[in-house]
Order: structure tokens, then sequence, then C-alpha cells
């Protein structure tokens, strides 16, 4: 048997899912993740043991988080040609998830270790009426915000800083320094969005970064409000924790070198 | 007590509901419906016993179809300011359903009877990728379609015709003619929309053009089809019925003198 490494980019509505890493309470039915679902899908698709499947996604989402671009990976002896693989899995995956594409990488490639940068979008939804046609994918702040003062937040958070004070407590990394290349509020009518991007992030921070950029969008926060959490560290002073159902994890780019 | 007559709109996300109308298996536990989430939201602000609260709507929409203009009629002695009436009673729905709006109307206003224009809207998705951002509120078709060949036959629904051939067995309507104001197709890039507008329809017959509209689009059938479906009646000419999860009840005109 030889095996060869594929990456995979996928994209779920995650409101049926218990997050993406699989979940198996000893003694009950496993939780519906994505992780378990798409490895169920391989196994059918690629007639191998169950253990031997092992889907290693870059970003381990929460419960009801969606993504565009999650990045896997998982090793494989197949003689599906490539140019049908992602046809062929995705035929075994329920709607809410779509396979965006399937291809061979070299054998060392690893999605977690080899991400350089993700770009998450929080899609606040602004109109006075409820969002019904989307209301799992957007949060409902049912009013209008001041996106000229989210900007001049949104701006603040670029740069290499400590993101201990956007975090929940009990992330349980030991270091807290991170990248964020950038940060930017899209007016788009009914919604407004809050996009960042950066080279890694803590438990929970692109909600709490989106809490408090709607606690500036409302005037509840000023914009000079995030230096002061970045020189303070302190959780406090941040908004509040938005739910994960406005939050999508737009993209993933990977390093492209083989690791030395 | 005096009661007063409240004509109330109301939209829906019709996905979790098993429709419209109130079900209660006998020994079993009522299923979730958009009638019975409403009445007893009216019946847990006004404080009235549960059999006062009869909520009429005018269109029984099916399990999984959306509205974003139902209407509906019930009697209440309430001291709720009318201005208030649309917000307290908005404060005690789920979030998959808005009421629009809650009105005091005249004493013998019949939202079934005095309605005497309906406006459905059926969303296609035709993009490429699986629609992950509104999977619930429209249809997939997932291919490009010829929207000029589906205007042309939208055109022909127009006029005063048996809508038998458009509607399923078993409607149990003796009168099936009715008068089509508008149909008309719209390119909304991603989606395309078939819009029509009837002083009635009979059972699926929304959901039967649209799945007209469709072989029309990816050249199944060509526009005047819909001509030959109108004077054969015959039900086979016609496309296959789509699915509740694109079918929008859009608005419902009502008569606006009293009857005599």
């Amino acid at each position: 048997m030889s095996l060869q490494r594929y990456k995979l980019t996928i994209a779920y509505d995650g409101s049926a899912f218990h997050g993406w890493q699989k979940q198996e309470p000893p003694g009950e039915e496993p939780l519906r993740t994505v992780q378990g679902v798409v490895e169920d899908a391989l196994v059918r698709l690629l007639g191998q043991p169950r253990d031997v499947i092992n889907l290693t996604g870059a970003s381990r989402t929460d419960s009801g988080v969606h993504a565009l671009g999650q990045v896997a990976h998982f090793d494989a002896d197949t003689a599906i040609p490539i140019e049908r693989l992602a046809m062929a899995i995705n035929s075994r995956l329920p709607d809410d998830i779509d396979l965006r594409s399937a291809e061979p990488t070299r054998s060392d490639f690893d999605a977690i270790r080899d991400a350089v940068r993700k770009q998450y979008r929080y899609r606040l939804w602004v109109a006075d009426r409820r969002p019904l046609d989307r209301r799992l994918v957007v949060y409902p702040v049912l009013r209008a915000l001041d996106v000229a003062a989210m900007r001049d937040a949104a701006a603040r958070l670029v740069g290499t800083h400590d993101l201990e004070g956007f975090s929940a407590a009990g992330h349980g990394r030991a270091e807290t320094i991170r990248h964020i290349h950038h940060a930017d509020v899209e007016d788009q009518g009914d919604e407004v969005h809050f996009v960042v991007q950066g080279n890694g992030f803590l438990y929970n921070t692109v909600r709490i970064m989106a809490g408090t950029m709607v606690d500036v969008g409302v005037g509840r926060l000023t914009p000079d409000t995030v230096d002061e959490i970045y020189r303070t560290a302190d959780r406090r002073l941040a908004g509040p924790t938005l739910p994960p159902t406005g939050l999508w994890l737009e993209w993933i780019e990977h390093a492209r070198e083989a690791r030395s």
C-alpha cells in the first residue's frame, strides 16, 4: 500500500454541527461533527478501514461556527483520478458541507503546523427586522452601527500584539503574542462585516474582537479602547464574546515549502 | 369583554416548522407549526384562555415553506396600546418568526375570504457551489439557467386560466380557474427568482410552475409548453414539483371594504 497525502479545502454551514473536532462520548452516539462526517464520507468512498483515515483540520472551529476555507489533510491509497476526487467526496457529503477542492500534497504537509495565516469574517446583521433568510449565519444586532468608528478601532488591531486581553480564560497557550496582518469593517447594507487576518488567534479571540467592534459601533466603547486592551491585557475592558452564529473561517494560507 | 379584531402580518423561516396550520396528533405532542407558536405567544401575552385565541391564516403554507407577508386575524380584548402590540408579540416569538405588523381591523375582516391577490417568490440557486449560507431558503439548481427562455415561459402564465395542469392531484377544489396577474423571472446573480402573482392558486401550483420554469431554463422544455399545459390541463406535461425550501409567500392583498 502506497500512501499519498491529500489536502482538502472544506466549506460548511456550522449550524448543525458540534464543531469541527470528532467527539465520541464513551457509551453514547458520536456527536455530529464536520471531521466525523467528512471522515465517514472518505471511509465509504475509499473502502479503507475506519482507523486508517485520519483527517487533521487546521482549525478546530467551535460548535455553530462556519467555514468557507477550512483546510485538512489525510493519507490514502486510492486509484480514483485526482480530477474526480473532489466530486466523488462531495457526492457523499450532506448539503451543509461543500468540499471546495482536493489535491495531492507533499508527504510532510501538516494542515495545523504549516498554517501561516488565517482570515476570519464576522457577519453582523444591522437591519431592524430579524434576518429570516440568514438567521443561522449572521449575528443580529438589529440596529445601525457607526462603521467609521469601528474602522478606526479595527485599524488599531493591526500589528504584533499580545492577544491575552482578547481571549477567553483558559486558552492554554503559553505564547500569546500574534501578528494581525489586516483588520477592517465592511458596510454591506443590511450586514456589517468585521474581517481580521492574522498568523494565529487565541481561544474566542475573533468573537471577542467582534463584540468589541459592536460596542464601538453603538458608542459604548471608543476606538482607543483597543490600544488600552493591548496595553493592559485586561479582558474586562473588551466587549462581549459574540455567539458563533456570525463567525466564518474564510481562508487559511499554508507554507508552500517542505519543512526542513 | 369587548373583542377587537386584529390583523397580523407575519414573516417566517419555515425550515423548522411543520407548516402554518396547527397539528395536534391525538396522544402526541403538538407539532411545531407557525400558527401554534404565534397562538402560544398571544396566549402568554394576553392572558386569555387558550381556546379563546384563534388565529386564522390567509394561506396554509406547507412544511418548510417560508413567508415574508403571511396575513392572519384574531379577536382579543386587551389594554395594550396598539403602537406597542407588535413589539410585545415579537418579544415572545422565537427568532424564526418576525411579526411585521399588528393593527386593529374591522370586525368582519377575514384573512382567508378577503384575500384578493397573493404573490409568491421561488428562489433558485444557480451558482455551481452549494449555497451554504442560505441552504434552507433556496433550491439548489447548481447550474446556469436560460433566463430569457424562462421569462418567455413566465409571460405565458399570465391571464385567466385553468390551473389544473399545474396542480397536484387531490387538490379538492371544484373551481380550478384563476387569474394570474403577473409572472416573471429575475436574474439576481447567484440566484434566479421566479415571481408569480394571482388571485389564488391550487395545491402545489407555484412549486410546479417553478419546476416547469427550471425545465425551460435547462432546455428540457420550451416556453410554449406553458400554453400546452393550460390547453390540455395535463399535469404530466409540466415540470416537477420543486421542494418547499425555495418557496416564499411574499405578500397578500386583502379587500379593504367591509363585505356586504
